[in-house]
């Protein structure tokens, strides 16, 4: 009896995919996450800020040189995952309440098959091997994914996560794909927007609040903080997010303007 | 939704299933192992033969400690699985022909059922870290089971291929879990505005819009029609949508006092 036709992801949806890693601090585990990508049949690594300048060597990358010198490097985080249009953290959540939807791996994949579809990019952001993705890292990130391990121990290595994420995404998507051959699928899903576009987006509406005074000053970091997740929370086509844009960018200038008159 | 229908795996059956290492010749992996194994929630570890006399002090065996004092050494495979009735082998075919039954490794939990039923002890065995199991290893497997990874470079790091094994042992359970925790959760879904919240938004807005000539005259009845839709896209919990409203009440305010200063 076969249970499970198992087919990968096409060529073109892994390629929609990048892999996250944010503050690595052993080269030997962005090598083994390369070595996994490989395996699994991903080419798009982003390392962000790293903490040896040397991690394209790592000897751990086995069958992943040319993966390795064709990843790209970014200092933030944001700019890492600015072309994404769905952002998906990884971790666990013994320290911390989540902020936003909280998805067990073994439902990764129909998660993401949305944002596949409409023909975005998707982030798939793995924190530092110490202590995973901050409280800022998240604000970056429309759902969190969690791994369902023992909770006596439940944080795993940098490279066997990005493995057994990677694993799921290759295995689960091939039953999906099953279950979808019956029915018509959805062709008109909207285009989501960027994550960069949202940045955009949260940058005039916190100048918009400073400038109108919304919040006092020692409120500004959190509020700044809660609007990144409050902008990934409402689900943007890139259509009203634009418009949404350009509303801002017309307050912020009228706000402005007669603040000049009246000095 | 349930889209597997797999039995769960209890303690009881994951006290079991050992896990054997044959000759892996890095320390690093067998810890990597023992790491993987206590984060799923398994406890025998065996290992055969190994090429370094002191792997119990692996580094890499974060949080594994006991798990690795406590894993039996043995000179060879056929004394670590003597007591099991079920031995799986792992590893890809790229280079022989099977002489046992291959079973890809997402129909692992089900195969393993009635060799676990039956009361049986069942060992997952993992070849060292160059070329694999041996063809002599695999003469005391009764299946062999395949991780589906790329042909181009099928092999994985050996404490990766361990991880990813023990998650898609945990993933049925995983998913057993989900599916209860599924029925209870309609009560914390976050409460949505009211049609008449959002209609207070999309007065605010629109005053905004006009106060700061956001649009022609002759443009306003289509902008309200489209930004009443747009709010309903949005899907605003409650609270956010209080949030907008206050942050909207702020700017037009502050919009409106600059126009009298003006006059």
């Amino acid at each position: 009896m076969a249970l499970y036709n198992v087919r990968l992801l096409t060529n073109a949806q892994r390629a929609r995919i990048d892999v996250v890693l944010v503050s690595p601090r052993n080269p030997l585990n962005i090598g083994a996450a390369a070595r996994a990508m490989v395996n699994f049949g991903f080419a798009q690594l982003s390392v962000v800020a790293p903490f040896e300048a040397h991690w394209r060597e790592a000897k751990s990358a086995v069958g992943a040189p040319e993966l390795l010198a064709s990843a790209r490097e970014f200092p933030s985080l944001a700019e890492a995952v600015a072309e994404c249009t769905y952002v998906m953290g990884t971790g666990t959540l013994t320290h911390r309440k989540a902020q936003q939807p909280v998805i067990l791996l073994p439902d990764l994949a129909p998660t993401l098959d949305s944002a596949l579809d409409s023909g975005g990019r998707v982030a798939l952001v793995f924190g530092p091997e110490k202590h995973g993705l901050t409280r800022d890292d998240l604000a970056f990130c429309h759902a969190l994914v969690t791994i369902p391990t023992e909770p006596t121990q439940p944080s795993m290595n940098l490279g066997q996560a990005v493995a057994v994420c990677l694993y799921e995404l290759t295995r689960a998507h091939a039953e999906r794909l099953d279950e979808r051959s019956d029915r018509t699928k959805l062709s008109n899903t909207p285009e989501s927007p960027t994550s960069g576009a949202l940045d955009r987006m949260a940058d005039l509406i916190e100048q918009t609040m400073e400038r109108s005074g919304y919040s006092p000053r020692i409120m500004e970091a959190a509020n700044r903080h809660d609007l990144r997740l409050l902008l990934r929370r409402l689900q943007w086509s890139e259509a009203d997010a634009r418009r949404a844009l350009g509303l801002f960018r017309r307050v912020l200038w009228r706000i402005q303007r007669s603040g000049r008159k009246r000095q």
